[in-house]
């Protein structure tokens, strides 16, 4: 069995080669061809565990990653977790990695691929709510998708969010990172607005002139109680992304205005079905949200790219029997 | 994170004190103070996978156990799995160890713990029909916790069985094992029969006079389909054990002899409310059938024991970031 540690991954990782395999999964998606059973909710008094598997042709394994929202209060990532990966035909582990890390690798990538498709390919600012682990890669693939030149960060802590400044700075070369003192100010600046939070009520302002040609990568809300976005931005919308069916089924995000009657369901496009046959996004002005919930499909391939890359580059540590 | 290996496994386990343990956890099973999700099954050709969380005040875990009959045909044991545990307040994973050995140490003393305490104390010999790893382990705590001088193996591939007598003398000194070419001669020579085989229809001869006196300690049927043992057996029996409730929703041989009527529900007792009031069994010739079907509680504990004592030994390999 091999341990690819976080220090590998950044060894291994190309952003752009992740994003090209999250295209992939989308292809797989689409095709069928791979099973994806439901995955299992724990709800403990500090948190959710969600065991994700996954099982394809080629590999299979499982995603365990849990979220104790009071972590950040003691200095610790909110989002822990490991990913195992198996022989598919055999069920012998292979490979184990850091499932927070991938989550955080393959979610950045899945936004980073709604950057690609659904926004204007001459946006210059990103502007990111949540200072996270997960905004974090959000925002490092979205500088790769577009010619990124500004970032504005907020966070309800200026300090978590002077402290995310600077480590975001060391690895975006040429780009400036700015910290807003509120939202508003953080809309305003930017082409491309990342929300990365558990918030359970809106964090963009619910203003439609604000919104108005903007495009709106929600990561966030993944169960019903959690929103990030206001109900102005589906009154403006002229296209929204959901990455998975699931999203219309899990997140407060998608189904509360389609409830709400705010967005009308069917004009909801699910990015498998619909991803290869986009037109260019060119220039044209329009406001869009992609709302990611994620699949483990998504982390399997993504492990299964870093193990193949791992072997081939000699890195990892090989566990004794 | 610390990786144990089943080198350092070897090192840390005492048989002694892993079914100690096992008796800890009928006690918090009774007690309640655990939470222990529905186990997901996951079924492919090729077999099954099973995730079996489990959450304690001080710790919590998964383990991820699959079963691939197939394997044994090339040469790879059929049983494959992790096992992770982490911080019941955090979620951060802390150590990780091979789940098919936990399940094997653990199920082998499960076992155990049913030998120490439903079979009468001048028990000297044992029967096992099945060489597996779980087979393995079975006999291992069946022979420190009964005074026996005589294992009789059994299994429909001899080559398999000659392999095993090897391998199992090797680790019992002082007792003889002796592979038998059927399992009528296995039972007739042996006190206590160990039944750990996939088998759908029964492996014991279907023989009152031969079953009357013995005690079973059936551990291979956990699905309905699966069944070990026969019919007879249970119109003799004077009690029959199930570790858990389960065993009695899940495995062919508690549900078939129930529904046909050989042996009254009403009268099987679960483990975890009974042990600590059970009669010293004493020399009393009885027959009787201890069930098993596990559950992750078990696994919890015993992989949360050896993980203290690998750090109290300093034993295991520091993953680093």
């Amino acid at each position: 069995m091999l341990y690819i540690s976080n220090k590998d991954l950044e060894q291994i990782i190309v952003l752009d080669d992740i994003m090209d395999c999250i295209e992939r999964a989308f292809e797989i998606y689409k095709s069928n061809n791979f099973q994806m059973p439901d995955r299992m909710h724990v709800d403990r008094d500090e948190g959710t565990i969600l065991y994700m598997p996954c099982f394809t042709e080629t590999v299979s394994g499982t995603k365990i990653v849990s979220t104790f929202p009071d972590n950040i209060n003691k200095g610790i990532s909110s989002i822990q977790g490991t990913m195992i990966l198996n022989k598919s035909k055999t069920g012998e582990p292979i490979a184990m990695m850091d499932g927070a890390m991938i989550t955080a690798y393959r979610t950045g990538a899945v936004g980073g691929v709604g950057v690609r498709h659904t926004t204007r390919e001459n946006c210059t600012s990103v502007g990111l709510v949540g200072t996270g682990v997960q905004g974090f890669f959000q925002v490092l693939y979205a500088c790769k998708a577009r010619p990124i030149e500004n970032v504005y960060i907020f966070d309800l802590s200026k300090e978590r969010a002077e402290k995310f400044k600077e480590r975001l700075s060391a690895k975006l070369e040429g780009i400036q990172v700015h910290v807003t003192d509120n939202t508003y100010d953080l809309v305003k600046a930017s082409d491309i607005i990342i929300t990365a939070t558990p918030s359970e009520s809106p964090v963009l302002p619910d203003d439609k002139e604000l919104l108005k040609g903007k495009h709106v990568i929600a990561i966030g809300s993944y169960k019903l109680a959690m929103r990030e976005l206001p109900q102005s931005l589906y009154e403006v919308l002229d296209e929204l992304y959901i990455d998975t069916e699931f999203a219309a089924k899990e997140s407060g995000d998608i189904i509360v205005p389609v409830k709400e009657g705010w967005f009308d369901g069917d004009r909801i496009k699910v990015f498998g079905q619909v991803f290869n046959q986009l037109e260019n996004p060119g220039k044209k002005i329009r406001t869009t949200l992609f709302k990611s919930v994620g699949m483990s499909l998504f982390d399997l391939l993504v492990a299964e790219v870093i193990y193949n890359k791992a072997i081939e580059k000699g890195l990892g540590q090989h566990l004794g029997e």
